[in-house]
Protein backbone atom coordinates (compact mmCIF):
# COMPACT_ATOMS: atom_id res chain seq x y z
CA UNK A 1 0.00 0.00 0.00
CA UNK A 2 2.83 2.24 0.74
CA UNK A 3 4.10 1.78 -2.57
CA UNK A 4 1.81 1.92 -5.39
CA UNK A 5 3.26 0.87 -8.85
CA UNK A 6 4.33 3.65 -10.67
CA UNK A 7 1.98 2.13 -13.29
CA UNK A 8 -1.34 2.63 -11.39
CA UNK A 9 -0.20 6.37 -10.88
CA UNK A 10 0.34 6.51 -14.46
CA UNK A 11 -2.85 4.96 -15.75
CA UNK A 12 -4.94 7.50 -12.91
CA UNK A 13 -2.83 10.14 -14.14
CA UNK A 14 -4.04 9.32 -17.92
CA UNK A 15 -7.52 8.89 -17.39
CA UNK A 16 -8.86 12.32 -18.78
CA UNK A 17 -7.24 10.93 -22.12
CA UNK A 18 -8.42 7.87 -22.22
CA UNK A 19 -11.55 10.08 -22.14
CA UNK A 20 -11.32 10.98 -25.18
CA UNK A 21 -12.74 8.96 -27.83
CA UNK A 22 -9.78 9.12 -30.22
CA UNK A 23 -10.60 8.34 -34.17
CA UNK A 24 -10.50 4.44 -34.57
CA UNK A 25 -8.32 4.78 -37.94
CA UNK A 26 -6.38 8.25 -37.38
CA UNK A 27 -5.88 8.38 -33.51
CA UNK A 28 -7.32 12.06 -34.03
CA UNK A 29 -10.28 14.14 -32.49
CA UNK A 30 -11.00 17.79 -34.33
CA UNK A 31 -10.23 20.67 -32.31
CA UNK A 32 -11.84 23.99 -32.15
CA UNK A 33 -9.99 27.40 -31.18
CA UNK A 34 -11.94 29.83 -30.07
CA UNK A 35 -10.84 33.43 -28.94
CA UNK A 36 -11.68 33.35 -25.44
CA UNK A 37 -12.26 37.55 -25.23
CA UNK A 38 -13.53 38.21 -28.75
CA UNK A 39 -15.88 34.31 -28.94
CA UNK A 40 -14.81 34.62 -32.75
CA UNK A 41 -14.39 30.80 -33.73
CA UNK A 42 -10.15 30.92 -34.95
CA UNK A 43 -9.67 27.30 -36.44
CA UNK A 44 -10.18 24.09 -36.57
CA UNK A 45 -7.48 21.60 -36.42
CA UNK A 46 -6.59 17.92 -35.03
CA UNK A 47 -5.13 16.69 -31.56
CA UNK A 48 -3.77 13.60 -31.08
CA UNK A 49 -3.18 11.91 -27.61
CA UNK A 50 0.36 13.50 -27.41
CA UNK A 51 -1.23 16.90 -28.96
CA UNK A 52 -3.57 17.14 -25.96
CA UNK A 53 -1.18 16.34 -23.51
CA UNK A 54 0.88 19.04 -24.87
CA UNK A 55 -1.54 21.26 -24.68
CA UNK A 56 -2.22 20.73 -21.15
CA UNK A 57 1.33 20.39 -19.77
CA UNK A 58 2.66 23.72 -21.71
CA UNK A 59 -0.34 25.89 -21.75
CA UNK A 60 -0.14 26.21 -25.42
CA UNK A 61 -2.05 24.70 -28.14
CA UNK A 62 -0.56 21.92 -29.55
CA UNK A 63 -1.68 19.79 -32.83
CA UNK A 64 -1.37 17.40 -35.25
CA UNK A 65 -0.62 18.19 -38.60
CA UNK A 66 -2.07 15.97 -40.82
CA UNK A 67 -0.30 17.20 -43.96
CA UNK A 68 2.71 16.95 -42.38
CA UNK A 69 1.97 14.29 -40.38
CA UNK A 70 3.63 15.75 -37.18
CA UNK A 71 2.94 17.57 -34.09
CA UNK A 72 2.84 20.96 -34.39
CA UNK A 73 3.03 23.68 -31.69
CA UNK A 74 0.75 26.67 -33.28
CA UNK A 75 2.58 29.32 -33.38
CA UNK A 76 6.42 27.68 -33.31
CA UNK A 77 7.32 29.90 -36.92
CA UNK A 78 4.50 32.69 -37.08
CA UNK A 79 4.93 33.73 -33.30
CA UNK A 80 0.72 33.44 -33.34
CA UNK A 81 0.70 31.21 -30.21
CA UNK A 82 -2.56 29.88 -28.54
CA UNK A 83 -2.49 30.32 -25.11
CA UNK A 84 -5.34 27.95 -23.33
CA UNK A 85 -7.28 29.84 -21.20
CA UNK A 86 -9.96 26.77 -21.21
CA UNK A 87 -10.23 23.60 -22.21
CA UNK A 88 -13.57 21.87 -23.54
CA UNK A 89 -14.63 18.34 -24.60
CA UNK A 90 -18.30 17.78 -26.15
CA UNK A 91 -20.77 15.25 -25.11
CA UNK A 92 -19.39 12.45 -27.22
CA UNK A 93 -15.77 12.75 -25.99
CA UNK A 94 -14.61 13.20 -29.69
CA UNK A 95 -14.59 16.87 -30.41
CA UNK A 96 -12.33 19.56 -28.21
CA UNK A 97 -13.27 23.20 -28.26
CA UNK A 98 -10.29 25.45 -26.39
CA UNK A 99 -10.49 29.29 -25.32
CA UNK A 100 -7.65 30.76 -25.93
CA UNK A 101 -5.60 34.43 -25.82
CA UNK A 102 -4.35 34.15 -29.59
CA UNK A 103 -1.34 36.07 -29.63
CA UNK A 104 -0.87 38.66 -31.94
CA UNK A 105 -4.51 38.41 -33.03
CA UNK A 106 -3.97 36.80 -36.17
CA UNK A 107 -4.85 32.81 -36.11
CA UNK A 108 -4.20 32.19 -40.15
CA UNK A 109 -1.84 31.96 -42.03
CA UNK A 110 -3.27 33.92 -44.59
CA UNK A 111 -2.57 37.08 -42.10
CA UNK A 112 -6.27 37.25 -40.72
CA UNK A 113 -7.67 36.91 -37.83
CA UNK A 114 -9.63 33.55 -38.40
CA UNK A 115 -8.98 30.61 -40.96
CA UNK A 116 -12.90 31.27 -41.71
CA UNK A 117 -12.87 34.44 -43.45
CA UNK A 118 -14.41 32.63 -46.60
CA UNK A 119 -18.52 33.65 -46.32
CA UNK A 120 -21.34 32.04 -48.51
CA UNK A 121 -22.47 34.32 -50.34
CA UNK A 122 -25.20 32.72 -53.28
CA UNK A 123 -23.41 30.09 -54.75
CA UNK A 124 -20.04 31.35 -54.11
CA UNK A 125 -17.20 31.57 -51.55
CA UNK A 126 -15.82 35.24 -50.33
CA UNK A 127 -13.17 36.25 -48.57
CA UNK A 128 -14.44 39.31 -46.41
CA UNK A 129 -11.80 39.27 -43.45
CA UNK A 130 -9.36 41.57 -43.99
CA UNK A 131 -5.96 40.16 -43.84
CA UNK A 132 -4.02 42.16 -41.03
CA UNK A 133 -0.25 41.25 -41.73
CA UNK A 134 1.31 40.58 -45.04
CA UNK A 135 2.08 36.38 -44.39
CA UNK A 136 5.48 37.30 -45.91
CA UNK A 137 6.01 39.53 -43.25
CA UNK A 138 4.71 37.16 -40.93
CA UNK A 139 7.21 33.68 -41.92
CA UNK A 140 9.98 35.46 -43.01
CA UNK A 141 9.63 34.71 -46.53
CA UNK A 142 10.31 37.16 -49.74
CA UNK B 1 -24.32 29.05 -77.77
CA UNK B 2 -28.50 29.55 -77.21
CA UNK B 3 -29.35 25.75 -75.21
CA UNK B 4 -25.89 25.33 -73.03
CA UNK B 5 -25.72 21.74 -71.92
CA UNK B 6 -27.51 21.13 -68.53
CA UNK B 7 -24.48 19.62 -66.99
CA UNK B 8 -22.98 22.60 -67.64
CA UNK B 9 -25.05 24.52 -66.00
CA UNK B 10 -24.96 21.68 -63.24
CA UNK B 11 -21.14 22.31 -62.66
CA UNK B 12 -21.11 25.60 -62.50
CA UNK B 13 -23.92 26.05 -59.63
CA UNK B 14 -22.31 23.00 -57.70
CA UNK B 15 -18.91 24.83 -58.06
CA UNK B 16 -18.82 26.03 -54.23
CA UNK B 17 -19.42 22.48 -53.34
CA UNK B 18 -16.95 21.05 -55.53
CA UNK B 19 -14.85 23.79 -53.55
CA UNK B 20 -14.94 21.96 -50.50
CA UNK B 21 -12.41 19.41 -49.67
CA UNK B 22 -14.42 16.58 -49.05
CA UNK B 23 -12.12 13.81 -46.48
CA UNK B 24 -10.92 11.26 -49.47
CA UNK B 25 -11.48 7.91 -47.25
CA UNK B 26 -15.01 9.92 -45.27
CA UNK B 27 -16.31 12.49 -48.22
CA UNK B 28 -16.81 14.34 -45.10
CA UNK B 29 -15.76 17.62 -43.01
CA UNK B 30 -16.03 18.90 -39.66
CA UNK B 31 -18.94 21.53 -39.15
CA UNK B 32 -19.27 24.13 -36.12
CA UNK B 33 -22.30 25.57 -35.15
CA UNK B 34 -21.89 28.87 -33.33
CA UNK B 35 -24.61 30.61 -31.99
CA UNK B 36 -25.15 33.32 -33.80
CA UNK B 37 -26.12 35.82 -30.80
CA UNK B 38 -24.32 34.44 -27.62
CA UNK B 39 -21.31 33.59 -29.53
CA UNK B 40 -21.10 29.88 -27.81
CA UNK B 41 -19.81 27.17 -30.00
CA UNK B 42 -22.56 24.85 -29.70
CA UNK B 43 -21.75 21.38 -31.78
CA UNK B 44 -19.30 19.86 -33.86
CA UNK B 45 -20.50 17.62 -36.15
CA UNK B 46 -20.06 16.42 -39.78
CA UNK B 47 -21.40 17.35 -43.27
CA UNK B 48 -21.05 15.62 -46.67
CA UNK B 49 -22.18 17.01 -49.51
CA UNK B 50 -25.56 16.30 -49.56
CA UNK B 51 -25.73 18.02 -45.42
CA UNK B 52 -24.00 21.18 -46.59
CA UNK B 53 -26.60 21.37 -49.88
CA UNK B 54 -29.76 20.73 -47.91
CA UNK B 55 -28.44 23.59 -45.32
CA UNK B 56 -27.85 25.57 -47.79
CA UNK B 57 -31.15 25.17 -49.74
CA UNK B 58 -33.67 24.93 -46.90
CA UNK B 59 -31.94 27.15 -44.23
CA UNK B 60 -31.58 24.66 -41.34
CA UNK B 61 -28.33 22.94 -40.69
CA UNK B 62 -28.35 19.37 -41.80
CA UNK B 63 -25.68 17.20 -41.11
CA UNK B 64 -24.09 13.27 -41.55
CA UNK B 65 -24.37 11.02 -38.47
CA UNK B 66 -21.07 9.02 -38.93
CA UNK B 67 -22.52 6.42 -36.14
CA UNK B 68 -26.12 6.23 -37.58
CA UNK B 69 -24.71 6.47 -41.60
CA UNK B 70 -27.48 9.19 -42.45
CA UNK B 71 -28.65 11.96 -43.75
CA UNK B 72 -29.72 14.22 -40.33
CA UNK B 73 -31.41 17.50 -40.13
CA UNK B 74 -30.69 18.82 -36.95
CA UNK B 75 -33.72 19.05 -34.35
CA UNK B 76 -35.79 16.49 -36.53
CA UNK B 77 -36.96 14.54 -33.49
CA UNK B 78 -35.83 17.30 -30.32
CA UNK B 79 -37.52 20.43 -32.32
CA UNK B 80 -34.31 22.19 -31.79
CA UNK B 81 -33.61 22.69 -35.17
CA UNK B 82 -30.61 25.10 -36.42
CA UNK B 83 -31.25 27.86 -38.49
CA UNK B 84 -28.54 29.45 -40.70
CA UNK B 85 -27.28 32.84 -39.99
CA UNK B 86 -24.13 32.91 -41.44
CA UNK B 87 -22.31 29.67 -43.30
CA UNK B 88 -17.62 29.81 -44.05
CA UNK B 89 -15.21 27.67 -45.07
CA UNK B 90 -12.16 27.93 -43.81
CA UNK B 91 -8.49 28.70 -45.17
CA UNK B 92 -7.89 24.87 -46.28
CA UNK B 93 -11.21 24.35 -46.95
CA UNK B 94 -11.89 21.24 -45.00
CA UNK B 95 -13.99 22.80 -42.14
CA UNK B 96 -17.47 24.66 -42.23
CA UNK B 97 -18.84 27.22 -39.61
CA UNK B 98 -22.11 27.66 -39.41
CA UNK B 99 -23.65 30.92 -37.38
CA UNK B 100 -26.89 29.72 -36.16
CA UNK B 101 -30.19 30.41 -34.21
CA UNK B 102 -30.47 27.99 -32.28
CA UNK B 103 -34.05 26.99 -31.15
CA UNK B 104 -34.98 26.43 -27.68
CA UNK B 105 -31.68 27.08 -26.90
CA UNK B 106 -30.51 23.44 -26.15
CA UNK B 107 -28.15 22.22 -28.77
CA UNK B 108 -26.93 19.32 -27.47
CA UNK B 109 -28.58 16.02 -27.15
CA UNK B 110 -28.25 16.15 -22.92
CA UNK B 111 -30.54 18.56 -22.70
CA UNK B 112 -27.85 21.66 -22.34
CA UNK B 113 -27.25 24.64 -24.35
CA UNK B 114 -23.92 23.54 -25.75
CA UNK B 115 -22.29 20.16 -26.43
CA UNK B 116 -18.95 21.18 -24.88
CA UNK B 117 -20.24 21.35 -21.47
CA UNK B 118 -17.41 19.35 -20.05
CA UNK B 119 -14.17 21.26 -18.81
CA UNK B 120 -10.94 20.41 -17.94
CA UNK B 121 -10.14 20.73 -14.47
CA UNK B 122 -6.94 19.10 -12.88
CA UNK B 123 -6.96 15.85 -14.75
CA UNK B 124 -10.83 15.49 -15.07
CA UNK B 125 -13.74 16.10 -17.15
CA UNK B 126 -15.80 18.12 -15.28
CA UNK B 127 -19.96 19.06 -16.00
CA UNK B 128 -19.75 22.68 -15.30
CA UNK B 129 -23.03 23.77 -17.33
CA UNK B 130 -26.99 23.34 -16.28
CA UNK B 131 -29.40 20.85 -17.95
CA UNK B 132 -31.93 23.33 -19.19
CA UNK B 133 -34.31 20.57 -20.16
CA UNK B 134 -35.12 16.85 -19.42
CA UNK B 135 -33.74 14.60 -22.03
CA UNK B 136 -36.49 12.45 -21.10
CA UNK B 137 -38.89 15.74 -21.94
CA UNK B 138 -37.10 16.56 -25.08
CA UNK B 139 -36.68 13.24 -26.94
CA UNK B 140 -40.80 11.99 -25.25
CA UNK B 141 -39.07 8.81 -23.47
CA UNK B 142 -40.30 7.63 -20.42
Amino acid sequence: MERRPRATDTNAADAWLDAVRWDGATGLVPAIAQDATTGRVLTLAWMNREALRLTVDSGRVHYWSRSRGQLWSKGETSGHVQQVRELRLDCDADAVLVAVDQVGGIACHTGRESCFFLRYDDGRWVAVDPVLKDPAAIYGHE
